[in-house]
């Protein structure tokens, strides 16, 4: 499971990572609190960070139920892969909102993974 | 523990079902990225996933603490309910705002409940 | 851990407070759902329930790891130290935007040290 941890505490570094950089973007694109809309450039930089937000909330109890009731390597190398795919997502949509899809699709992709299969793990122990 | 298990998985399931409704109300309403306001019937749908987020971060350590120190079986079954309150409550929210008021109370009391018997429990074990 | 616990609970009870909060200002100063803009007084207390909300998250996984792999009394004092640490930033932001600059600092070292602590105990643990 330690591997598992270790993806969970990445993807919360790298989201610690982002909320800096949208501290840093309200200067300089003077956006003041506590206002978050006012110039496009800072509302990309926002939304990368809320968008991560609402996918660590899926991802984090998904990849712990699907270490246990699934496969906890297979967990880890999902983990890994949602780090990767929020990197993606974030480098994309910061140069333009049209460049967020491949980053997107690929954090859905793994989230879904991670539900479905511990979703089906843990109705298979169940029954 | 299981059945408290798939009541947060079927929970974050439903929540990414509506991230789902909001990627396509974007289009249906033409409110492009990074812009999250611009059309009220967009920002039902947009509240309702948001509200769903702020809820779950609530529910989930709330029903394993419950869980742990009260009851599983009640977990469970405080659980589905707040799968249902927050069914209610989208239904009724992307029909209009005022018609949130239910959903959104049930789920406050669901919540309410965890927290508040988990943080008994708790203490009656430790004293 | 069941301090670490209870210093969880009480993190969610005052973001649950805080969320009380904001459906007490929609009334006081007319910003009807779904807006969440409108209001400057609105919005700081709006922005006080959501930082919280993306603090949360980084704390409440982080508390865990490091109460495992590092030092379960220690965790508790960090979490405790959250919970002011939100006290102090709601207290400032609700008089001014300037004045949540204390709290924000004090929440975002206590998660750095959560997160890199658990980050080292748990790389220490595994070599």
């Amino acid at each position: 499971m330690e591997l598992v941890y270790l993806t969970i505490l990445l993807a919360l570094l790298q989201y610690a990572f982002m909320a800096a950089l949208v501290g840093r973007a309200r200067g300089k694109y003077g956006v003041h609190a506590p206002a978050t809309t006012g110039h496009p450039d800072f509302e990309r930089v926002n939304r990368v960070h809320l968008n991560t937000l609402e996918n660590l909330v899926l991802f984090i109890p998904g990849v712990l139920i699907f270490a246990v009731y699934v496969n906890a390597a297979w967990a880890a190398g999902l983990g890994f892969l949602f780090v990767v795919a929020r990197a993606v997502y974030a480098v994309g949509y910061l140069k333009a909102a049209d460049k967020r899809g491949v980053g997107a699709g690929l954090t859905g992709l793994v989230n879904m993974v991670l539900l479905l299969g511990a979703l089906i793990g843990l109705v298979l122990t169940v029954v």
